[in-house]
């Protein structure tokens, strides 16, 4: 039986607020299938270096892709750790102090694997591409002998992973709440905008429903009842 | 006089695709004035994390904060990399190859410096929530010692820097022109949604104009032109 839970680690330990910090899948894989873009960290040398590109969770995996000229590229398995963040909110509290944010985040650590089965190779990056544009992948022209060469495709499996979650409204100190300084949520979220066609697209070709009805924001509750800081 | 570019090193040098790659400070700073949330990667005994949090910059310094009790907030110096990506697009290919995304993002590589001095210390925390709601840190309770103290500040200088820039149409294989496949961009932005008051705001307390009429979505043109992929 899959365990509902990701162990806990010396690395993965909240360091404060343990009660905004999660290990349960169920809450790991929402975050992760409703984000796409990750910001990888690795180090050379030394110094760290953090990149954003696109990703896609496939059971307890983890698929980066990047150009095989591209750092990410060059290494067969490297330690890296893999963060993923939904801005839900800003917090507006009535102290400097107390401002905060709503968000959701994950945090993978571990060691990729290079992915070279031409097979999982191509699973992966559809998954990608499906993963971002929903219905999608199936309509597109998929990838070639040399574009799979060309592209670097990397395995993170979820092992020690960790997410973080704040919601709710500020949590100011009691003496402050009698200010009249306005004080709530303004709730953020990523929204498409009109859809514009290539200039070089034919102008019978329809604007296919994946396109047209594309949305992120999963429904949710926002702001209702108090959570702890 | 300031000199316009940030000097390239071995470590900032484009990999790929230099002609996405920008150096010169307006470009730099446009990025860093326009995003709120950086994604800073250190690493601990080999082993990378990358965290999200709040910014600002001043002049060529990027201020962050962090609580001193997070991982962030215990070491006076640090090799960092400090990443803020705006997400401008999914751009959607006739091939899966092609897909990508229409992003702005800077890196900027250095060793942290932990801000002791109270005034700088408390002007960083003002410039913090001055960037992400402007017109809103002249209105709030500000910080008093003890959070003062309870907050750890880090000044990363902007000398390695590197921007990435990627916008226009998706650029497809010649041949794949003629398919019967809808091509273009979903632009998106990050989009307030209607501010929600604290349950235990004074409904007397009115909504201040920095909040009403908050938006991170700075004038651009979108999706004019072709631009090289």
């Amino acid at each position: 039986m899959e365990v509902a839970r990701y162990r806990t680690t010396e690395r993965t330990r909240a360091r404060r607020l343990p009660e905004r910090v999660a290990y349960d899948r169920a809450t790991v894989h929402a975050i992760l299938d409703e984000g796409f873009i990750c910001h990888v960290g690795f180090q050379v040398d030394g110094q760290p270096y953090v990149v954003p590109t696109g990703y896609a969770r496939v059971g307890e995996t983890i698929y980066l892709h990047g150009s095989t000229g591209s750092r990410i590229g060059l290494w067969p398995g490297m330690d890296v750790c893999v963060t993923v963040t939904l801005l839900d909110g800003l917090v507006l509290a009535r102290s400097a102090f107390h401002h905060s944010m709503n968000y959701r985040s994950v945090m993978a650590l571990g060691r990729t694997r290079s992915v070279g089965d031409p097979d999982e190779k191509e699973a992966a990056l559809r998954a990608v591409v499906e993963h971002i544009v929903p219905g999608r992948s199936a309509e597109v022209r998929g990838g070639d002998r040399r574009e799979l060469a060309a592209t670097a495709v990397l395995a993170l499996p979820l092992t020690e992973v960790s997410a973080k979650v704040r919601t709710g409204p500020p949590k100011d100190d009691e003496p402050d709440y009698v200010l009249p300084i306005w004080a709530g949520v303004l709730p953020l979220a990523l929204s498409p905008g009109s859809p514009e066609p290539d200039p070089l697209l034919d102008s019978s070709v329809p604007l296919p429903p994946h396109v047209a009805s594309w949305s992120r924001q999963a429904p949710r509750p926002r702001g209702r009842g108090r959570s702890a800081r």
